[in-house]
Formats: C-alpha cells, structure tokens, sequence
C-alpha cells in the first residue's frame, strides 16, 4: 500500500462563517481518553452538558442536549420529528438555508407553503406573523442567522403568532447560537437547532438542540419504541391512533430524549470524543457569559466594517439586519473572487468564504465567529486582504483599513 | 451558574463490544487545529480516507466514505437511500441489531418480511438464500457481526442469491470491520456498513459506509438535487420517473457522494476532527496489515477463552459460529451481573457490558477490539474477573484462569 503521510495540517486563520477556528481548551479535551457510553463519569458529563446547553440557548426547557451529527442534521432530527406527512409547513425564504428548511419538510411529506424575500434583506416579522394567522399552518420553520447573505431575521411576535393558531415555531440558530442573542423562551420558540463549528467553535460533529413541552407533546404522540428493545408490559409501544411513526430512527427525538433521561434507553452509540469537546467549548461560553461574548462579536465586527470602508470595499445586503458575525463584501467588477481567496489561503494561511445561487461570485463572506473572532486576526486579516486586492488590480485605498480598525480598537471597551 | 470540573476522565480498560479504547495516535489526532472544509489541504485528507476505507473494505468499489454520525446513521443512510416505499425487504434476524434493520427498514417504508432464529445461534446461509428465491425482495439485510448474542453470520451463497433475483444486499458490518474478515467484492455485498467506535478504535462518530454500482444505479434513480443549490441548466433535478426521492436529506447517499467527490457539491460540513481520527485509524489498522489483525484478534481470544473456561465460567452461544471480537459468558445461577460489571468498573477501571432483550440478566459480553485486544488487557480482567466472581460468592475455581492464558501466550506465535 501507499504510505499515508503523517497528519499535519497548517495552521490556519479561518474567517469564513464556519467552521471556524477552535478554541486549543476544545481541542485538548478532544484527545481525551475515552469512557463507555453508560460509565456514571460519561453520563455525567452527559448531564453537564444538557445544564450548560439550556443556559446557552436562555431556556428552561427540560430538554437541551446535542444531536449526533452535523448542523443539518439537528434540523432534520426537528423537522422529521414534528412534520407529520401531509402536515401545512410555513418557511420563509431569505437565502440558501431557508431553502434547505424548504428542501427538507418536503421530504419529511410536508405541504410547504414558502414566503420569499430578495436574498440581501428579511421579512417584516409583521409580515411573517401574518402569513401565519392566514395560512395556518401546523408547522413554521425559519431561519435566525442565514450565513448565505449575512442577514439575521428578527423573530418579535412570530413565537405569538404560533401559540394563537397552534403552530409550532422551529428556528435555526446554527449560525447564531454563542454570538448573538438566541432568547428560547422569551421569543416562545418551540425548538431551536444550534451549531457547534461557528460561534460555540467546537468542530463541527454535533447539534445542539432544545424544545419545549409543546413541541414534546407532538413528538410523543408519535412515538414507537424500537423492536429489539420491547419488553413485555411497556406502555405506548405504537404511535396514538391516527398518528403516524416519525420516519427515521437514527434522528428521532422521541428515542434522543430517552437515551438523555435518566433511563438511558439505548439508542445509538454517544460521540465520546466530540461530547467532551460540546461540553468544553459550553464551560468556555458561559465562563466568558453570554452578553460579554455578544459583546466581544459586536467589537470585532465594528472593527472589521471600519478597515473595510476604509479601504472603500462595498458590503453588500441590507445594513438594518447584518449579522454581527457575518460580514459580506462585494466584490469589485472585474476582479475574480475565487483567485483572491486562493491567494489569501495559500500566501497568508487566512480562509474567507465564498457564496451561493445567485450570490455566487458577487460576494465574500467573513466571518468572525467563536474563537475566530479575534483582533489579531481582524487586524491581520484587513491587512492580507488590502495586499492581496491590489496584487489583484483592484482599485483599493492602501493603507487605512488596519489604522481605522485599530482606531476603533484604541476608541475604548475593545479588549 | 455552578462551576463545571474540568474534564478529567479516569482512566479505564474498555472490554465491551464497543466502544473501546482508542489509539493514543488516534487521540491525538483529534486535537489537531482545524482546516476549512474545503481547503485543499483537506480534501486531501478526505481522498486519503476514501482510498484507505476501500483497502479495509476489500473492495474496488467507486464509493467507500465515513456518513457524518454514529454506526446506526451509516446503516439508517443505506436502507433510507436503497428502500422505496413498498418495497420488499428481507431481514434474517438473530438479535437484537437483526430488529434495527427491521425496525428502520419499516420506517423507510419496507414491507419487511424476516426470518427469525434463536439467540446464540445463526442461520444456515443456505436458508437465507432460499428465502431470497422464494420471498423475491427488493433488499436483503442482514447483520454480519451480532454483538448482543457474540455471533457472526456466514454469508456465502447470499449475495449470489440476491444477484439471481435482483436483490440489493446490505451488510451491517459495525462490530467486525478491521477485527475479522469483511469481504466486500468477494462475497458480492452491494452495501457495507462498518463501524468506528469498534474494531478501527476511533471513537464513535463516522459510519464507514461502501456499496457498489449495482446500488448506485438505484440511488441515482432517486436522486434530487438539494433546492438552494440548483442551477440553471443542471441535469437531474428530480427521481426518474415513476421513483420517490430519498426521504432523509442528511442521510441521502447520492448527496453524500456528490460532496465526497471532485465536485465536492457542499451538503453538511464535514467533521473536521473526526476524519482526522479516523484517517489515522484506518493508517494504523492497514500498517499492521488486515491479516495481521484478525490474526491478533483471534489469538486474544483464545487466551480469553482459556482464562475464562480454566475459571469454570460457561460461555454463551453456538461456538460454531462464535465471533472472535466478543465472548459471552453465562452469568452463574444466583449471581448479580449488574453488581459484578459495577465492581470491575469502581474497583478495578475494567467495563465489560450486560446484553439486551432475551439476554439481559442472562450474560455478559466481553469485548477483544481494536486496541482494547491487547495481552494486558486480557490478562487484567482474568484476574479481576476472578477476583470480582470469588467476592461475590461465585463458585469459582481460582489461580488457573491467568495461568491458562499465560500459557496461551507462551504456547508461541503470541505477540
């Protein structure tokens, strides 16, 4: 056989809208040695996690625990849960990853009915509220953060909308959970899907999820207890009459909240490795606090924003509803986004991202998130990225975008 | 908020049927810094894994990737991408992961006929073949190695029988890639799913999965491309005609391939630090060679064996059809099982497991996997086990069982 080289991989200054740099505490706590799934010292680190999880997503729901994948699959394991076929779904559309909600209800047998607005802005909650009260659905998907165009979606009075016509709220907070606000149960969110590779920057591996006791009430409706783990004189072995099976094993939650209760029902085998890393990069957030982190994204946003004006880079969307960790910048006619990146990655180690669909070669997406969001890396990174624009050609004022960052650093409360 | 400890695991000798202990080069593997997802750099490392899982496969097959998720999502990600609503599908069960492949095949859709056998025992492979003549499915699942009763089932003559009657054949390889034999080509399986956390000693997180072109013709039949991620003139959109799209969009095998090839078509973000475990698993089991490891892997058994049977314990099961990897033992008439695994677990760090359904109370399993089969690991837990029997007023014969594997290992061609 070939010899497969040592791993080594180079080190990187990642800010793209995830996965983003992680913190050397998560990664060391990755290397762990491990512990059996049902050890009493693994199932407490289990129980840590589900009390830091309820903490981060500002929740007292009783369950908030991760789901063993990647993002999507914590909105799946929502969605294929609460979605039964036939049920009405309303998703409104403001960039790529309302159109995944869209993608994947209709698979879960949803008759989906979408709002769609330009790619660039969001909805007037107002408006959504109403779609709501009109088409009344059973379920709403929506999406917090969508990191496709940077914008972040206000969810005021859709989480009333929902409880008046009995529909269930699901978010996805992928990209916001950790760096900027995420209110479970102030805004009435029935379940919430977070991210672990953006601003929690935890590798990406698991999902964290929470939802409440009305969205519970629709899963156990619907719940069936595997073959192979029946035992004589169990209740509620089938789904109630008329209510069909949630249609995957692997992501149903009525099983996930069993193996995270106390009676520990087997399920699947848990992530030994990437749960001691959940539950570090969680011991990290909340020892920094949520609104000092909120804080801290804030700062190296305005940063950032400041050297790229400076520069006389265009952002692009709608200012009103940009993400705190999500900057996107136009790029400049005539110049080939994909060689600046490549240029940016292979001569200076920094990472920023690219887009989608109609935003494909319009935009660069950066992001300063976790522990990415750094002033040594929004300093070094206006500066590669003034270089590598004029290496370019672009037409691009030299100079200034590292002195109006640290111009906004020096101007106070910046760490 | 109360002060989470840091993370400290004790150390423990894992001798359970998975997950077991891990390679310190695996280990440190996962603490690497991370790279972009699509950074060459690594998608290098992506490339390397696929052609290393198709040396441990045994296979030529195009398609050999780790699914983002524990083993169950690899096997849930076969039958959901190869099932179509109402079609047959056959189960020979013999245990508890027998009813998994049932219970999820049902949850596809399947109209699911098995064949039943007893706990401890397997099928003539000739019967099952017969069946596939007579039942004419779809899909034949079966489970390969069965970790709750310790048995492996001989596959000869089936894979011929599927392709006779046009059957796809699913394998749930999980407990026996990289420990015994898994034939992919040469026994004809159209689908294989391995498991991590078991046999290659990486935690539990990727679900090695290959299948062939005979699989791929249907999963490309079915195939949708993502809503978001459509372009204008893009092939394919939507299933043939007259076919229903793959109901799951995480676990859907002909998105999945498409982001594991050179179109790298962007679906989930790939695990950053679990493929680097895994890449360095797969390294580690083809430096010692395949050959090699079964080898290392049976002669840990019969030390295990001799231990255990020079102490008077029975062993559980046909031993005709026993897997090298897992020994059950019957647990003597009178004797507490669970306060016997609590005792090894508090007293002496060693985790063996209890069985399920039919089982539970009735035995327990030792695991011998990966780089938990090791010659002080068998011989720790003789003597605990001894130890641990003996306090609990087992009859037990004691000051042989060491001596008896000691002498297997002296008997020669014993690492």
């Amino acid at each position: 056989m070939r010899a497969y080289a040592e791993l080594s991989p180079s080190p990187r200054s990642i800010m793209t809208p995830g996965p983003v740099e992680v913190d050397p505490r998560v990664l060391r706590a990755l290397s762990y040695p491990i512990l059996g799934q049902f050890d009493p010292e693994f199932t407490a680190l289990m129980n840590d996690t589900m009390e830091m999880l309820r903490l981060v997503f500002r929740t007292d729901n009783r369950w908030a625990y991760p789901v063993d994948g990647t993002s999507r699959s914590g909105i799946e394991a929502a969605l294929t849960s609460l979605i039964e076929p036939g049920d009405k779904v309303l998703v409104p559309i403001y960039g790529r990853f309302g159109h995944l909600l869209h993608e994947i209800a209709e698979r879960c047998g949803a008759e989906v009915v979408t709002l769609e607005q330009a790619w660039g802005r969001v909805f007037d909650p107002a408006d959504i509220a109403d779609a709501i009260r009109r088409e009344r659905p059973q379920l709403v998907a929506v999406v917090h953060g969508e990191t496709s165009t940077g914008r972040v979606q206000p969810l005021d009075g859709i989480g009333a909308a929902c409880r008046e016509t009995d529909a269930l709220l699901v978010v996805d907070a992928v990209a916001t959970l950790g760096g900027m606000p995420v209110e479970t149960d102030a805004w009435q969110l029935d379940a919430v899907v977070g991210g672990s590779q953006k601003c929690l920057s935890v590798p990406s591996g698991m999902a964290p999820i929470t939802y409440n006791a009305r969205a519970e009430a629709k899963i156990l409706a619907r719940k069936r207890v595997e073959r192979g783990l029946r035992v004589p004189g169990m209740a509620n072995l089938e789904p109630a009459e008329g209510r069909r099976f949630i249609q995957s094993n692997y992501l149903d939650l009525a099983q996930l909240q069993d193996y995270w209760s106390a009676a520990r029902l087997n399920h699947h085998t848990e992530m030994t490795c990437m749960l001691y890393g959940l539950r570090e990069g969680l011991r990290i957030a909340l020892q920094e606090g949520l609104e000092a982190r909120w804080a801290r994204h804030r700062r190296h946003e305005a940063a950032l924003v400041a050297g790229l004006e400076a520069m006389g880079m265009r952002l692009f969307g709608d200012s009103s509803c940009k993400m705190a960790v999500v900057t996107c910048v136009e790029i400049p006619e005539g110049i080939d986004g994909e060689s600046v990146r490549a240029m940016l990655l292979s001569m200076f180690g920094i990472e920023i991202a690219n887009s989608f669909g109609p935003l494909k070669g319009r935009i660069w997406r950066i992001g300063t998130m976790g522990y990415s969001c750094r002033r040594d890396n929004v300093l070094r990174l206006l500066g590669a990225f003034e270089a590598v624009l004029a290496r370019h050609g672009a037409s691009v004022k030299t100079g200034a975008a590292v002195q109006a960052a640290l111009d906004v650093y020096e101007a106070g409360e910046i760490e």
